[in-house]
């Protein structure tokens, strides 16, 4: 990217929003890859200029067709090129000098296969930056803007009704994308944009993703993943996003480690851990869709616009089995089933036969068909109750009575403003679209309509509670001073110094070069202590036996001092043995691990795990990337699935949070501040007591390189 | 239950096969509840005779009617009794006094409406008792058997067409059994038969399919059900349909506690723990379904005749990101996506584009439309590959080319006697209806798809590997003797050689009943010893610090034997103080939890899991109902999530499964003898060393009265 991020965005929406459309490569078989994009900008009304592009043609369908791009009379807004992959360099150079900025390239046969096809495409990288061109694709179906009509696409997606909506869907697959696509219009919902992506050579995702949510006319983002290399994008798009207060939908594939291993292989991708890509995400309140189907439901329950005020749903059914199977998966995805106050339950008893129960779920029973009433009334009256935040309507089959329920769910619609999902399940196809015509969201499945509930119920949640308070105060100075520092591992008491500097409550430690010194520093601690093997060599003391725990007393210290070196020089006789570190014993009875890494897409990212047997045993951590504030951090442990040792197990006492928060969210600012300087530090174990946590173990590792980039 | 099963059986065949129908309180009114089974016997073209008895007419639709159940000419194999509530019991006496044998009761006002309705209920009970009549209902939509056109019913789902076909659905739940009835409809795959129980209070959902999964017409037997009364009835169907071959599906909603609370309150059935249920039915080779979307998809895998002979799946797709998401989700059920064979990667490469890939998953691209060998050689060459089990192919769309790729997979069909399934995302409904009339499975999104092989891959594995060892050579005679023995907590002597003789491989121990005594106990063993409080009435001996570890001197065990008696008499003045245990030190690094105890509706269940943190963090513990062999046993220490502790963690050895599974089964056998006697079995903590596992604490608990029952 030569060109500023400005202009880039400026030729974007030219690019989408194009007065004139050039196809290179043009052809009067309307159904071939080449034919189809004029075909259906013809069909579909496009309003701009069509300027097709190939010397075989005089003319194609009443346009005039020119030789070369340089015969065109008008440097067109956006340009097509659907021409054999070796062609495409000369095109798009050409276009460059005509003075074109934006082109699709639908062409296959460059990175997707091999490294001659991902030289070829390199070159497209360099001619795009060279004219400071946007370029979508190569092999890639192009995009469409239902909206202006744009249809600058060979996808089989534009042959049937395309009419416009609040969605934007971009995708990285063609396949799977048109599938996705069509599955949206099956479902009434509507794309404004459909757009693949491709082997995003130049435009990526975000970048489009980026130019289009600043659209009125679109209300939902969604998109189909299946690696991603520019981190820091995906971030600023998410966050733009919440501050439209339009959700972002993501799938992405590869969230096993061999799935991430195909997917890597399949487009080229960086091959990013998804747990990682999965924490950070959710930290920008991205909303991540695990598959295609629940990727629909979740865009159908953002399409309109009533949003939940917190996680309560109010459940109605004709089955009181439908009502249990939906309230478990309510408890599994943390949502609740609030008792109904006494007001609402009598006003339910008030129309309910007696073979209904007025609890939640509500069982109104079949009998609503005769006694409409029945559903309206018991339906209102749960929304009206103020432990009721959304309700859901399940029901089944009833061919005979889609008009009468039609308008019963029409009159509910009137009489609440909170919203509401109906889950009909082998519903008439009437229903559906009658429902979804009046922008009720509307499921064919009740585990599926709860999920749905709860990604919009999620997301009402993650726009809320921020505490700045440690990113405000901010102690990033704590690394300024330390740009010299070589690459490789920090000796411990630099380490502990600096992160001691940076607010990271850290067991103090001194290094030892001789037995008296040890002795000295013992008595100087005035209790038991530790005595550790120190050196850039060894980083895993405890392997080699190099920890000697709980000493108090001149003949055990000169002892453990010697038995230490002695065990260092065994195991590595060539380490720089720099002494060894006296530490006063720490306690604490909930260990925990804290790391820092530099994740390749995302940057600094920092992890929390509970300790011991349950990291090693459930690898039960979890991520945030940096900065961040002490809510997030707290939503990092809640996250933990052990995290419950944290409030006493086994006659333990509760650890506080906060304080353990507190530390993750200052060691996030310190980590950020560190991007492009540190590689690696471990923090383990951290103890933790009534009194709050303390790191007894911390290894920092420099990166050179890295740190040559940030100066 | 007074008659015969033998008699009930014949009962059961002849109310689902009725060469007569009496329908009682019959209406000439056809839409009405009691006027659409007549209705549809006579639409559907039921061959028997249909006897309408009601007093108001003389005949109903051409069918002589009949005043009361007296005046009916013969005796009815089958009534339909379509009256209010409060005369129901009257028409059962009448029919049973006729000598009328089986009766379906629609009507509903019973147990489902609170206690004055559960004691009608019971009424009906004694009264079916009394004649040897068995009872569908009340409160149920009757059934249908579709070979016979049965339509003992006034369902909606009787409404639509009801073509016979090999799935035979029971379901507890009316609405939510009517709705699934209909996807199986929408689907194509044909219900043969469809039987709604409702209350239950007679024939429940298990002895029903008892008499149906006999039919050889039916190839599938599947299940909605809210809760289980009768789990040996449970227990022999699931038995019945594994020697036939035929898959059990069951959907049981209830997974959660609060869900299982709710279904308890809506059916009337026991709150069962759903995780005892979970694992019984595992354990039975029944099929658990966890909506009714996935039933639907088991189902249809079920219906073809194929079986997969292992767990590796082959996939096929036009999108590199599908098949990422496959392999994804295959990962996570347990199946394997092996790398293919040499030769069939030549195969493929023989047909392949330069942009296609020929690993698994394989990418056949969309090229296929042009040249459908692609995807025909492609699919058989993997079926061919002898690592390949089972195959499915992913495609989208495609509405254009619905004949071609319907023939692509006709061929396929024929090329190989391997299953595979179809996935084909936004299809074209006639492509679904071609292939699943061919018999192709057929999904329409990819993950389901993985998820309905994986149930059909489990399915055939469980139906091998037996290891009757321990349980033919049984151990039951262990019990023998001890029949009167008091009920309460046994002693721990007593206790532990009851175990020891039924092959549990106990710690000794033996009881001191004074200083001296536990000195002489600690110098016969030879070694240090554990010393702990014995009393019927201290079962929870470390929670007053009523266990020493370590003890190896004869005044440290003095001071032992006393600190114990000064603890017992302080913690519990009054307790039953007998002594104090002396046990040698056992040792082992990994630390299980056992248990036996009664459940309500299965009886006599082990429970194993990992001791410590482990289960009291995760709870992650499974069951199993007794007796079961060694390898049932092994699958139980598969199925922990925390069983890799078992393999060697943190540098430690990994120990024997095969012996703790020794353990366990031979622990079944004896728990299964002592249905009737035993309350509750705690054997904690089971330690387990390289060398085996050793049970060093025991907690057995009789039940008298149960006791009184058994004798």
């Amino acid at each position: 990217m030569t060109t500023s991020d400005g202009n880039r965005a400026e030729i974007i929406q030219r690019l989408l929003k194009p007065q004139s459309i050039a196809i290179v490569g043009a052809s009067d078989k309307l159904d071939k890859v080449n034919g189809r994009p004029l075909k259906h900008l013809m069909d579909k009304g496009y309003a701009g200029r069509i300027l097709p592009v190939n010397p075989k043609y005089e003319q194609i369908e009443g346009h005039d067709c020119y030789p070369t791009i340089s015969d065109l009379p008008e440097i067109p807004d956006l340009t097509i090129i659907a021409l054999p992959a070796r062609f495409v360099a000369d095109a798009l150079v050409a276009l460059g000098e005509k003075g074109g900025k934006a082109a699709v390239i639908f062409s296959s046969g460059f990175g997707e296969t091999g490294a001659e096809g991902q030289a070829m495409e390199t070159q497209l990288q360099e001619i795009s930056s060279r004219f400071g061109m946007c370029v979508m694709g190569p092999n890639c179906l192009g995009f469409i803007n239902a909206f202006e009509k744009v249809y600058a696409t060979f996808s089989q997606y534009a042959d049937g009704a395309t009419g416009d909506g609040p969605i934007a869907f971009v995708t990285q697959s063609g396949a799977f994308g048109t599938a996705i696509a069509s599955l949206v219009r099956q479902r009434g919902l509507g794309l404004g944009y459909f757009i693949n992506t491709g082997n995003q050579a130049d435009l990526d995702f975000s970048e489009l993703m980026m130019g289009i949510v600043e659209d009125p006319r679109i209300k939902v983002a969604a998109g189909y993943l299946e690696g991603v290399k520019d981190g820091p994008a995906l971030v600023r798009l998410a966050k733009r996003c919440r501050e439209l207060g339009k959700p972002l939908i993501l799938t992405k594939v590869g969230r096993m480690e061999s799935g991430a291993r195909a997917a890597a292989s399949h487009t080229g991708a960086l091959a990013m851990s998804d747990a990682v890509f999965d924490a950070v995400i959710r930290q920008y309140g991205v909303i991540r869709a695990r598959n295609e189907e629940q990727m629909l439901d979740i865009m159908e329950a953002f399409c309109q616009p009533r949003r939940p005020a917190g996680n309560r749903v109010g459940i109605a059914t004709q089955s009181g089995g439908a009502g249990v199977m939906m309230a478990d998966r309510a408890e599994e995805v943390g949502l609740e089933i609030p008792q109904l106050g006494l007001e609402t339950q009598q006003r339910i008893l008030d129309v309910m036969p007696e073979y209904g129960a007025a609890g939640n779920p509500v069982d109104v029973t079949g009998q609503f068909v005769a006694r409409p009433e029945l559903l309206s009334e018991s339906v209102v009256a749960m929304l009206d109750d103020p432990d009721v935040d959304i309700a859901i309507v399940w029901l089944q089959l009833m061919t005979a009575h889609v008009d009468k329920l039609v308008n019963i769910f029409a009159d509910i619609q009137t009489r609440t403003k909170k919203p509401f999902f109906v889950c009909w399940v082998a519903a008439p196809q009437a229903a559906l679209e009658a429902l979804r015509n009046m922008g009720i969201p509307t499921y064919t499945a009740g585990e599926r309509s709860i999920e749905a509930a709860a990604a919009l119920i999620r997301y009402s949640e993650s726009a809320s509670k921020t505490d700045d308070s440690v990113m405000l105060t901010g102690n990033g100075e704590a690394s300024v001073g330390n740009g010299n520092l070589p690459a490789g591992a920090l000796d411990s008491v630099s380490a502990v110094d600096w992160l001691t500097r940076a607010g990271i409550p850290m067991a103090p430690v001194s290094l030892a070069t001789s037995e008296d010194s040890a002795v000295e520093l013992w008595q100087r601690t005035g209790g038991p202590v530790v005595l550790k093997v120190e050196s850039p060599d060894i980083l895993h003391k405890t392997e080699i036996g190099g920890v000697v725990l709980n000493l108090n007393g001149e003949s055990e210290i000169r002892q453990a001092y010697n038995l230490l070196v002695e065990r260092a020089r065994n195991a590595h006789p060539k380490a720089d043995l720099k002494g060894i570190l006296v530490q006063p014993m720490s306690s604490g009875h909930v260990e925990l691990v804290v790391g820092v890494s530099h994740d390749p897409v995302f940057g600094m990212i920092v992890m929390v795990g509970l300790g011991g047997i349950l990291v090693e045993v459930l690898k039960d951590v979890t991520f945030r990337h940096a900065p961040f504030d002490r809510n997030e951090a707290a939503r990092m442990l809640d996250e933990l699935k052990t995290g419950v040792v944290l409030d006493g197990v086994r006659g333990k006492p509760a650890v506080d949070r906060g304080k353990i928060a507190d530390l993750l969210s200052r060691l996030s600012v310190w980590a950020a501040s560190m991007e492009g300087r540190l590689s690696e530090l471990d923090l383990n174990p951290v103890l933790v007591s009534e009194d709050g946590p303390v790191v007894v173990d911390c290894v920092m590792i420099l990166d050179a390189s890295r740190q040559d980039v940030a100066a």
